[in-house]
């Protein structure tokens, strides 16, 4: 471990996330995909300009105030891909008034709210449910954009520009096929609304998008734009899924060894929920993991796979940690631990800071 | 709802918090114990004063910078119930040269360690695993007490004070029977060690403490000091255990409805796992909730106990909520909704700041 630390810091290597950023760059570059990539899993000036310096102008987030964050950095074409919430209106006609600013929209009462409210245009997004059963229309409501489509026409603040999924159920997938099976899903759905609406708006797009199919799928017929934002660090859900190979993971959270229980082959870290998250993933053994374990090398950290070292659980600073005999003894008090998170968005909210393997410590976005 | 809110905020109801303050000064002094009140559910300068106008003096904390911020409001005696983290020497040494400093180990590699790097004196608490299986020595490893207890008595800076232990597992239990077998389970324990100790230490005290046993438990022979932090806000988790009734939870989320989904009899709110944590809890009724909902009354929030409205799942701002035909129609986009978190804990930590029914914003600790 190259750095001096003494409490739960989340570590980047800044090497793994700039490959897992040009690797989709280089993607979306290929299909003739906009990339607009989510920044709410890293949430960070920093990583964001990692992005414009290899050309990415488009982004997305998931809230106003984050939108208000990244504009304030130059940013100037952002869509919030979360359905508008009416009480931001005065956050809204704000950043309306400065970039460009996409809403993502799935009921009338909103719409109407908007055409009322609005003094500067904005681009406006209908959602889709495609597949994951959050937040977007179902096919079966139709009718419901054409209400919609009813509002924007007689607004001059709102411009429909297509529709938006995110094919979620991606992340109960387990390997390629399901993966690729959510993404045919998706896509179908996007594909018969752009037949529908298509010759009354030629101009709309289809945006889709979620790490695991935008990591695995070669097929993106249909689609105009890509929305992934989990890849710049991915996680060990990801792996899980699917999406990543382990050693393409770029986030691990350093912890203290504070106690040994050679009674039952576990290790106490400092390093619980309040860091990690109280995130959990089964791996295709039958366990349920809270993190994996990870060993320094000269340059980061290699993940640990041997089946018997794991995160068993987590409370609020504790984290316990199975392991072997072997692994128990040759670890001491005071040791610092890597561990891979099981979602690294969730993680990086929590620490409000990542710290490259450098030792530099990169902002994040605070709500208060 | 009185206030204008916008966005996800945790609201405190302080009436209820206070009356749950009381209630336990009262309860630790009809049985002659000294509450040592845990202060990291709510983390908080204001609160904890609120606990230092009723005369409490002595306070718990899980982490060295929360003992420094409490330390910095004036608190003169804090016992950090966490095993120590021996890399944060330094703020250790500089806590103990200004205030009354409580450790708590359990291993004696840490205790020889503090024993040549300490520069101002501390008590020192040995750590029992009072079946929780978390931190703390087993009885079948007494003999390392002795180890430790040796190291110590070669020591000038280190003062033995008694042994700590926490009764977690009573976070297990479903009603008082459950939470009382956890209580006499973790009492014998210590009980067996006070018999063995007070001979060689005759001042030696007994410090136990968990919410849903002090909440519950009337027999408290053979414990010295409670540190019981959850019941100051309780929670859904508390609820179901069987520590608190529903209306004594002192804070609700506050949460947006953005969508609603008809199809589905779910409401969408902007509050996700990054509001109220990915803690969940399973009720009485086999449902795991994410969180319940409450309605809004003249004096603050009143919880919905119909067992088809709760919060079913979290993602990072998205929370779906289940309910009824006829409550979704009465629901209106924009509308708040005072959600009871399952992990008061965890939600205060994730927010950074609790405010009040009548509008006073209250701080928190703040680790970067």
């Amino acid at each position: 471990m190259p750095l001096d630390l003494s409490v739960p810091t989340l570590l980047l290597d800044q090497q793994k996330c700039l490959a897992n950023i040009e690797k989709m760059i280089d993607k979306a570059h290929h299909h003739g995909l906009r990339l607009r990539p989510h920044f709410k899993t890293h949430q960070s000036l920093t990583v964001g300009r990692w992005f414009r310096e290899r050309g990415v102008e488009q982004i997305t987030v998931s809230s106003f105030r984050m939108a208000d964050y990244f504009a304030q950095d130059g940013w100037q074409d952002i869509t919030v891909a979360f359905p508008v919430n009416i009480l931001e209106i005065d956050l809204i006609n704000r950043l309306a008034g400065s970039i460009r600013l996409n809403l993502c929209v799935e009921n009338p009462e909103t719409v109407a709210f908007l055409a009322q409210e609005l003094q500067h245009p904005v681009g406006l997004l209908i959602e889709i449910n495609a597949g994951n059963n959050r937040s977007g229309l179902p096919l079966e409501r139709q009718s419901v954009i054409d209400d919609i489509l009813q509002i924007v026409q007689e607004s001059s603040q709102l411009d429909f520009l297509g529709f938006l999924g995110h094919a979620g159920q991606s992340y109960q997938a387990r390997g390629a096929t399901g993966i690729l099976e959510s993404h045919v899903y998706s896509q179908q759905i996007m594909q018969h609304l752009r037949e529908q609406y298509q010759n009354r708006f030629p101009e709309l797009y289809i945006s889709l998008g979620d790490t695991p199919t935008c990591s695995i799928a070669e097929d993106f017929s249909g689609i105009d734009e890509i929305r992934p934002g989990n890849f710049v660090y991915y996680d060990l859900m990801q792996h899980y899924i699917g999406a990543c190979q382990l050693d393409q993971v770029a986030v691990a959270m350093a912890c203290p060894v504070v106690a040994k229980a050679p009674e039952r082959n576990e290790l106490i870290i400092y390093g619980g929920g309040i860091h990690l998250s109280k995130d959990r993933v089964q791996g295709p053994d039958g366990i349920t993991r809270f993190g994996l374990l990870a060993d320094w090398t000269d340059q980061g950290w290699t993940p640990i796979t041997d089946p018997d070292t794991y995160v068993k659980s987590l409370s609020q600073e504790h984290g316990v940690i199975k392991t072997s005999r072997e692994r128990l003894a040759a670890t001491s008090i005071g040791d610092l631990i890597p561990v891979i998170p099981v979602h690294s968005c969730m993680a990086a909210d929590l620490m409000k800071e990542v710290v490259t393997l450098e030792g530099e410590k990169i902002a994040m976005l605070r709500y208060v």
